[in-house]
């Protein structure tokens, strides 16, 4: 069996993504992805997706070209190539993603979520070439369904006019009836049970009122908030204070690992993040300080599958939960998702997906929440097939766009609607 | 392909070991093993080994019962027939394992123990089964060759006069020059450059002169010392400040947590332990403690390659060292141990092995240590074959045994030459 890399596709698309609200703006009507393939010399074609904005795209050419050769079983040795890329630091931006959400960048950070990409590609071939699934390259799966929950965001009806964007049915979300209205959609669309609400929108008040709403709408169901930093120690205790009988867990509530410590100190409700604890370096400070009871892994920043499986390993050790965050993403990632997750013992929390928002994918058959959760795929691979007319439909998009749209950036989209509009300094409130 | 499992065998033997002292007692001439085989509807077979001791053998058994008809690819739901599988607490001892000197014996231990042979097994009989080698199984290898350093010990010529044993050829060593005469054969026949004395045998400045001697006889050599917890505190600081700069580290001076950490926060000799950190449970005291700077790892209490690698990556996350310990083992453990140490990054330390007191073997070819090294074997699965003759020879000698030895009991072997030894009290000096 000939396993070597003889061909890789990188495909950038622009998917249609509906106006939802966070705290640095709101979502663009399309966002980049990258489309990876990996083909094999015996014509095993494996997928893998990741961010699609320029830098990450142009760290995937340098690394494609390495990949050729490459054997599909030498996933460990991915980073190995990476480290052998040059990643040009010019092209990170300082501090904080504006669009990512997803705490300090760094060169470290997008050279991972490029490996992910190439290292979900490769299982897919090898999997798909030995007639196994994913999860079975990852030891086997515990269970035989992964839970999701509902992943809801303050929203506008829809982008501003004169915009070119596609048309939703979710309608508005901009108060805590409309949240609930919102909620209530999901429930019957996809049977989740678990609510997260996607918060540092509204003044905390209004956002307490909407996670209250939700409370009295869905008793005994779990629910999350999640305002990306926005608040300072104070509204952030403030908020655990006044939420703490009905929460799951409050993510990521304020900036950084040392505001999370304090807070984490002053109330019981556990504390989540896909922030302040984002990389390997991050974990031993964030848990010698106890500041987060929960991690919310995300395959493509963490590194891939395995990375996945070996974070899972060390909260486990330390006694710390994890569940799985997500970003704009299509299916082939949730297939990923759901392989990896359906390895991992004690997954004590439904994982988020953005999924539902998107009503354009790049495969030939969606996937389906049933009763909130995705069943774990024992086809060969990642189970699922690329759709060539829908991929060359959104490259298309991508290639058509001038470069406004190529590089998530829910400020600048924001503008559109708001001339004034700033990525707000934090903490915000 | 089916890779479900349709039978499987074990087989407990005895294997010759020469007198090889320790803290507790000395080696008895034969060491029990167990072979443990797992053989899917295909024929595929897929081979591993563990401890071989009544209790072991006993949970073995109760195992293999519940792995037919187990697909060789779930090897994470091995851990879910463990639980189902009824440890009967009463075959587990109290608190120190008279021979393992692996710290404290759990039920938990004893499960991890067995399940590692059976996982060893499965991903020996998968990678035959696909023509992969078992670290294409891991994720692949990031180095083609695995050092290990020679393990000394102090040691008798022989076992006592009229005890049926096999005669080795290394000699006695019992003193600084029979240690360094003893590292000058390892050095000749396999080139090792790093060197470990098991010690807490003798009083400490009789030890400390044996590395001061093989100091002088191999400068630049990283050298290592193992009391197995014998010493207290004080006198572990005592060694540590008399070696520090000769030691690569100091490998269990005294016993427990709190004790180590005592040791570490009074030198800057790196501590090594594979007794006070040998389960996932141990990690979080040890680590806040900064109680070991080397865990050593052995697939075998770690419960498999897999959990070994995420021990692995729980340490590097914490900048902990990582390197292998060993105990007695023969051919199809020292494969597995080269082939999931090869998908290790950053193993800085050679690993540990007993293979070169083990004179006898159960494969048809003995695994080669070149320039210290042994080459990954790319070949399917651990790259190793069983000898059927051997087996059924070092079996019947377990079947002749009249049970005095199916149990290592060090401090009972020693009584033969010493009918007043009991296991000393700790810390001993």
């Amino acid at each position: 069996m000939n396993l070597a890399v003889t061909d890789v596709r990188l495909t950038p698309i622009l998917v249609a993504d509906p106006p939802l609200l966070n705290t640095q703006g709101v979502h663009q009507p399309y966002t980049p992805r990258l489309i990876v393939e990996v083909v094999t010399a015996e014509g095993a074609t494996g997928l893998g997706e990741t961010y699609g904005d320029t830098k990450y795209l142009g760290l995937a050419r340098l690394f494609a070209d390495k990949l050729l050769g490459h054997q599909v079983t030498d996933v460990n040795a991915l980073f190995t190539i990476a480290d052998e890329v040059a990643v040009d630091q010019s092209v990170v931006s300082g501090q904080v993603d504006v669009g990512g959400l997803r705490g300090v960048q760094t060169a470290d950070k997008l050279r991972l979520s490029v490996v992910s990409a190439f290292e979900v590609a490769c299982l897919d071939a090898l999997g798909k070439a030995l007639g196994l699934p994913v999860h079975a390259l990852l030891g086997g799966k515990v269970r035989d369904a992964v839970e999701y929950s509902a992943y809801l965001f303050y929203k506008w009806a829809d982008h501003p006019e004169g915009v070119p964007a596609e048309k939703d049915d979710w309608g508005a979300a901009l108060d805590p009836a409309g949240v609930v209205e919102q909620a209530r959609k999901f429930k019957e669309r996809y049977g989740f049970t678990s609510f997260k609400l996607k918060g540092g929108v509204f003044p905390p008040d209004e956002e307490i009122a909407a996670v209250r709403a939700l409370a009295e709408a869905f008793p005994g169901h779990p629910l999350r908030l999640d305002p990306n930093g926005a608040w300072s120690v104070a509204t952030s205790l403030k908020v655990a204070k006044e939420l703490a009988d009905v929460l799951e867990y409050l993510e990521d509530p304020a900036l950084g690992t040392p505001a999370m410590a304090e807070v984490a100190a002053g109330t019981t409700v556990p504390l989540a993040t896909n922030m302040c604890v984002t990389t390997f370096a991050e974990i031993k400070e964030a848990f010698a300080k106890d500041a987060v009871q929960v991690v919310l892994s995300d395959h493509h920043y963490w590194g891939g599958l395995r990375n996945t499986q070996q974070l899972a390993a060390v909260c486990r050790t330390f006694g710390v939960g994890v569940s799985m965050h997500s970003n704009t993403h299509l299916g082939i990632s949730l297939a990923a998702m759901t392989q990896v997750a359906s390895t991992v013992p004690g997954l004590h929390h439904a994982c988020d997906s953005h999924y539902p928002w998107q009503s354009e994918d790049v495969l030939t058959e969606r996937l389906v929440f049933d009763g909130g959760r995705v069943t774990v795929s024992d086809a060969p691979g990642l189970g699922v097939e690329l759709d060539r007319e829908r991929l060359a439909l959104l490259h298309r998009r991508w290639l058509d766009d001038d470069g406004t749209l190529r590089d998530r950036d829910d400020a600048a989209a924001m503008r559109v609607a708001d001339p004034q509009w700033r990525t707000p300094s934090v903490p915000r409130w």
